[in-house]
């Protein structure tokens, strides 16, 4: 194990935490809030802490497969261990555990909170809870890695330990012209975003926070009403945005090399909307008697299903109201999640569909028992060692689920509630149901349950291996 | 396709089951009931049915995996089908399809019921009940082809896709004579367990019916409260039995070659026990202090385990009112089931087992990248088709789940209520929570959720494949 290497990459990730924090305290002073001096001292504090851990860059600067699953969990760890300390000290989130929970649930893009009331945070707060969103989305170790002196190989290694999906694609010879391109994207689309919503009148520091949730598919609302409260046309700029970012990141690098075809072909994606769809017309069906216009029963469920498919967990209505179909279509999408490739967490789209290929495969076979087939996806047949890996993410990931509910249902909340409250964290969506629904919060977990749900959100937003390496004692011995 | 080689076959499971019905029809007469006629009607029926679909032996007698597949669900339906007369007959279940789920729900030994009242039956048809779990347990279609004159290798394919876990062992060289073993260790059991009962004070009729539903990991009670109202010794001998007709049955017969060093050795069974006595420690001390004695608790918590294990299904507490840690214990169960090669369903721990490895295996290769290793079962290095078959097997399994919950959530129950209802029939256990917990009854749901539930109870029995190969249009095209 490359222990200086492994030192060298975390003290960069704090350092690029304490210029981070600078904004949120930039925000703060700009508010004359008291809050902003908390970030100030912690942008200094985090930075101080990554100078001193590691003062020289190390001589060899390989990472291994195992080195790269650790770095990442750790740098993601470390990221939240700090980040959490600025709710401690401006006494907003008094208990520590709970800061954690909220700056995880941040950085991972889920949007769980154990707030009540959120309105009561300072400005400075809540834009760190939103950009926690926007900088966890798109992963930030890959980020800094565009900065330091790191061979191809082992910037390979490292992205795929923390890019979501059964296979990290690229689509330029070079890895770092790779994650240029996508964090190139990433920005244009925010900004995007933002000129449209200010053209829909929303104030700007909403507009910000707002569409740092949206691109992350984080879900953290600056309003305790999450985004009800908008106008009908900022919902549904915001309803658009969330699909958007849902969408494999691949396709609209095909559409900026003008090869729309191949983008619009994508299995993936057209799965995707087809899901959406579906999902929205039987929604709207089915809870169209609970409104008075036909428009309104499909702007909420087009938000909602927006909102869970892509796991980003805003909410426009309390859809732990909603008849008992939509709450399981609901949930249904909450395991789903969005494309491989985009910021969004579930099992992802392709990963289910290389499933019901399987499926589909095997029939097959019973059926025509000489026939020889292999799978295809997007018109190339699928490596074994890609077919393998899908089911054994499915296996491990159903284990873990099964486990972690097992832990926090000691805390003896309904099963409905235990239920969601895994799903909810695990897929990095945000709300459940029942007693975690959009009107509710995790607040009333034990510290134990809020550290297995915190552990659940890390294994989602880093698709489990990394984090269960780190867990792993076997991972730590001399002689391996 | 041989389709004359299946209608034979179907021929001689409704004559076998014409002859069974003989059975109810005497209890019926001994018990100077009415019901009594109706089952010696169809007794008749089914004979006549059965020598006029087939009069002439087939030519051609191989039966290849297709045929096997189509054969094994078609005589379970068509089983079924002709089954749920009777009930219809004595107006006891005046409609058709309440009467199917209950003979389904009798052959597949699930132990889901449409009935309010179970002591408003007659004893002819209580009997036939509990007598559908025990005919079930086996499978019906090995012992008939023990008398046909069909090849070993077409025998092979039928045990196959009739028999559960995710592969048939032989224990002797000929199939033929390891299907005759294996009712020879189920019959012997089963008169033990009547045997003990007598011994302890329980009325004939009762010991019958209940050995039959245990045996057969059934699940039907003749009484409105299931087990609760025996005795202590009486639920205690039930409890035990339950544990030993989910014990993979090649144990069984490793002990009566005096191999009891290799029966005790084998992964599975340890297994199956470990989770037993966990889950009954841990639900003890969960409820004890709902009781005034430990001993009730421990009864209690080892019966329900026993029975939700083993996918029995009786129940000697309305276990809905027990705490949700306990409930979560429970449907874990549910899922994990008895060992493959018993009469009980669910996953089979075998397969948990293998799962388990599988992940494990990852792990390893994720920490050591340049390790070979491969997956090991009781000592012996697992084939990659079995592998391959217990991933493809938990996707199918997992894709089926979530689609009956969707199917059967069009009728507005309780998320608890469907998910239990779908767990328990595609497991084969009974009951579920909630709207359907062990003191409710499946009556409720539409007709159409019963024929999406009967589906699953078919599924569950059988193992998914032999149901879809069969509902599959591609499967009866004629070019193939």
């Amino acid at each position: 194990m490359n222990y200086k290497m492994i030192r060298y990459v975390l003290s960069w990730v704090l350092r690029v935490e304490g210029v981070l924090m600078l904004l949120p305290a930039f925000i703060g002073l700009l508010y004359r809030e008291e809050a902003g001096w908390a970030y100030l001292i912690m942008a200094a504090v985090c930075g101080a802490a990554g100078f001193l851990i590691c003062l020289r860059q190390p001589k060899d600067r390989e990472i291994y497969m195992k080195e790269g699953l650790v770095t990442v969990s750790l740098s993601w760890i470390v990221m939240s261990l700090f980040g959490a300390l600025p709710f401690v000290l401006t006494r907003e989130i008094p208990f520590y555990i709970d800061a954690l929970f909220e700056i995880v649930s941040g950085f991972t893009t889920t949007g769980s909170s154990i707030l009540t009331d959120v309105e009561a945070l300072t400005h400075a707060s809540l834009f760190w809870r939103s950009f926690s969103h926007w900088i966890g989305g798109m992963g930030v170790l890959v980020f800094i890695l565009m900065l330091l002196p790191v061979k191809s190989g082992s910037m390979m290694n490292l992205m795929k330990a923390e890019s979501p999906g059964p296979a990290v694609g690229k689509f330029v010879p070079r890895v770092r012209n790779t994650a240029k391109l996508l964090y190139r994207i990433y920005i244009a689309l925010t900004l995007v975003e933002i000129l449209c919503l200010l053209i829909a009148g929303m104030p700007v520091f909403d507009t910000i926070c707002l569409s740092f949730g949206t691109a992350g598919t984080g879900g953290f609302g600056i309003l305790n009403s999450s985004v009800a409260s908008y106008t009908a046309l900022q919902q549904w700029i915001i309803t658009i945005f969330m699909i958007l970012f849902g969408v494999n990141f691949s396709s609209y690098f095909l559409i900026l090399c003008k090869k729309y075809k191949s983008a619009l072909l994508s299995e993936e994606v057209r799965m995707y909307f087809l899901i959406i769809l579906s999902a929205i017309a039987l929604i709207t069906w089915n809870i169209c008697s609970q409104y008075a216009h036909i428009g309104d029963a499909l702007r909420d469920a087009a938000f909602q299903v927006g909102s869970i498919i892509t796991t980003t967990g805003y909410s426009t209505t309390d859809f732990n109201q909603w008849p008992e179909l939509s709450k399981y279509i609901l949930i249904l999408l909450m395991f789903i999640g969005a494309c491989a490739g985009s910021t969004g967490g579930g099992i992802k789209v392709s990963r289910i569909l290389i499933m019901l290929k399987t499926i589909k495969k095997e029939m097959t076979s019973l059926i025509h028992p000489r026939s020889v087939k292999c799978i295809k996806f997007d018109k190339h047949p699928l490596e074994h060692e890609v077919l393998r890996s899908v089911n054994v993410f499915f296996i491990t990931y159903m284990v873990l689920f099964v486990f972690s509910m097992l832990a926090i249902s000691f805390d003896e909340f309904s099963l409905e509630t235990n239920f969601t409250a895994v799903a909810a964290t695990i897929n990095n969506i945000g709300p459940g149901l029942d007693g975690v629904g959009p009107m509710s919060n995790f607040g009333a977990y034990s510290w134990f349950s809020k550290i297995i749900l915190i552990l659940d959100m890390l294994v989602g937003r880093l698709e489990i291996f990394p984090v269960i390496i780190l867990l792993n004692p076997s991972t730590w011995r001399r002689k391996c």
